[in-house]
């Protein structure tokens, strides 16, 4: 609780963790989380006379959100690494704001299972289920553009860029940010195309990460 | 989003995610799932006079379908080493198709729990939950196929080889995933047997693990 | 179970496990707890003409306890770490205190869960819910600083200190545990305030952390 | 599925799984389910007018059950890393033993939820229940004991022990089977008594933990 002076100081307002320790820790949650989306699927109970594929069939929107949010972690996973790939060196805020970003998405499991539970019910309610599911993803989509733009504007990564290229690199990070935010208007349109387009964006950025410190020809190291 | 260039852009077009790295998310993921496994056992309700030991022996499902989804994640664990042993390189398909291995992996809790549940229903119900049980399965020695199909083609393995031993090494690889396929077929006789054939497979391949490379002579590095 | 003698039996003694193998599984435990929280939060069920908004809201409780308990794990995840690297050797009493921290840390996704259910319902069964889960946060601060209290006394941190600079240093990081022992006295005062103040320790913790080895002026390494 | 040959083959017949690799997808397991043990205590529901702190003291058997198992998996990770400090190499046999004490390990959260709930109705059925528990502990000190008998036997430990050594240092490590075994007629006497008993024995080995090559005088390396 005091004020660490000088040279050792600035080492250890990192709270002593390294970047591969926070991506260690990092791997783990999004590991864990992925697997826990399963739990979530229910086995449909047919009662005595009941046919199981149709009732399965019926419940294709559990199926469809788990896949969904499935191939969201997998992707954020994979753009977490291409991000700290560029990160060299940690601070306490960093540490903070990678916390606010797992808060969001230790989350999806509950909101999947909310979305699965509603889409079929449809109406008002399937509505709001979609808008809590999307911006869910917006405010995942929110940290990882302030991560990215505090990492480059408090220098721990490892390319100099100058004011300019910081917020042309910046922009460029926090575009995906845009496409979410659209998608929680289109809940309020349709819960099922909402869903659909998010498996498309998931689907498209799994393929093409995006490469933060690519902005504006730099070349990366 | 923007494409990198030159040599760069080819170190880049990993994603910044190393075997290493892949390998302990891979760790990490088979760990959670086997131990979720548990959370389909169920702890009977006996009511007010009833005995627990015939209660526990009546839910042998569950027990057997345990049993025998903790040998296969276990099973898979071994033989993802035993492949990712002789994979060098990473790039971003074959983290795409790790994490479709996934997919099907992280589902098992849910279809070994289905397996359990409608086995003692019996009847037309218990055929089609050993066959959605036997369709993960083959999903996932195809998604494995699929791997070791990309990764041989894409050079991403150490040994060179030929466009005929690379065929040859890849239909050898593969050919664990025709006998997953027959118990597809097999779930629409009898799913008790289904599963112990099941049980049986994965016995075997976990004692005599898939040795990839070793194909037409090779010899391994 | 013999008693080993000489200098092996010294190396022995801490059962095999290197700081950085205890930081692992460390590691392992609070992104396990962490991610579990979301298990205890419930997808509303609205009936049949219900709105699901209002029913979210009316649900604020397990929102603002997964909110708080999700801080409480992050923050104490970043402390284990400052905590850790300034302990360089194990012994066998420290990975039995350590066990003993992760006993009160995995409690909480249950404990946090009670609080939940009972804020809602108000009256006594609130204030017995808050006094349980302080209660469960005073125990973890009590292990952390057991936990100090121990590895400054047998010598396992690397800077030499006298016995007063020891006593300065225990003192000084067993600060915290008062304030959680009073949070104890609030849950009878009231529910929801005692998570409100759990929430602003916690949040000024994550942001201020405890430096431990800074007592009394001592340069850290 | 051919045979190799020759050194290659050597290698290769540890599946490509280094100890450490072991090491670390065991850690991931007793990491994993300490963590879920939790998720078998259940919130009382007193009703409208119902005293919570009652509720909480009366459901003591889950709170008794979670503080055992809790105790039981810390003491066996402690102790697996004790083993595989000694252990040098791995083969395929090592990995599938391990497996299976994994299978037994990972049973706990449901032993331990079985055990807890039939503690408190009594009977026939509490001693069923304990039975299981007991016989969930003695498979994995079985398990134990088997996997050290194979190393020792196989020679993937360091130092060189001729077969009277072997002997002695496997039955000294299985000897704690023994005390396991007891238990298990113990729960035929009492539920409550054999839970008791399970913490002392594991409270004691958490302490005193087992030397396996300490055998004989033999010096660990």
């Amino acid at each position: 609780m005091t004020a660490p002076t000088g040279d050792a100081g600035a080492t250890r307002a990192t709270g002593g963790i390294s970047t591969s320790r926070l991506e260690a820790f990092s791997d783990g949650i999004f590991a864990i989380a992925i697997t826990l989306l399963v739990l979530e699927l229910k086995v449909p109970d047919i009662g005595e006379h009941g046919a199981l594929w149709p009732a399965l069939r019926h419940d294709w929107p559990q199926f469809a959100a788990y896949l969904t949010s499935f191939l969201v972690i997998g992707t954020m996973w994979a753009n977490h690494h291409s991000m700290f790939r560029e990160i060299r060196r940690t601070d306490r805020t960093l540490i903070f704001l990678n916390l606010l970003l797992f808060l969001w998405t230790a989350l999806l499991p509950f909101t999947t299972d909310l979305l699965a539970t509603y889409l079929r019910v449809g109406g008002q309610a399937s509505h709001v289920a979609a808008a809590v599911y999307s911006a869910d993803l917006t405010l995942c989509a929110i940290a990882f553009t302030v991560i990215w733009a505090h990492a480059v504007r408090a220098r721990l990564v490892d390319h100099d860029m100058d004011r300019r290229q910081q917020r042309v690199s910046i922009l460029r990070f926090g575009a995906g940010t845009v496409v979410y935010a659209l998608t929680f208007g289109l809940a309020f349109v349709s819960a099922p195309l909402t869903l659909a387009v998010q498996f498309a964006i998931n689907g498209y950025y799994c393929f093409e990460q995006v490469h933060p410190a690519a902005a504006d020809g730099t070349p990366p190291r």
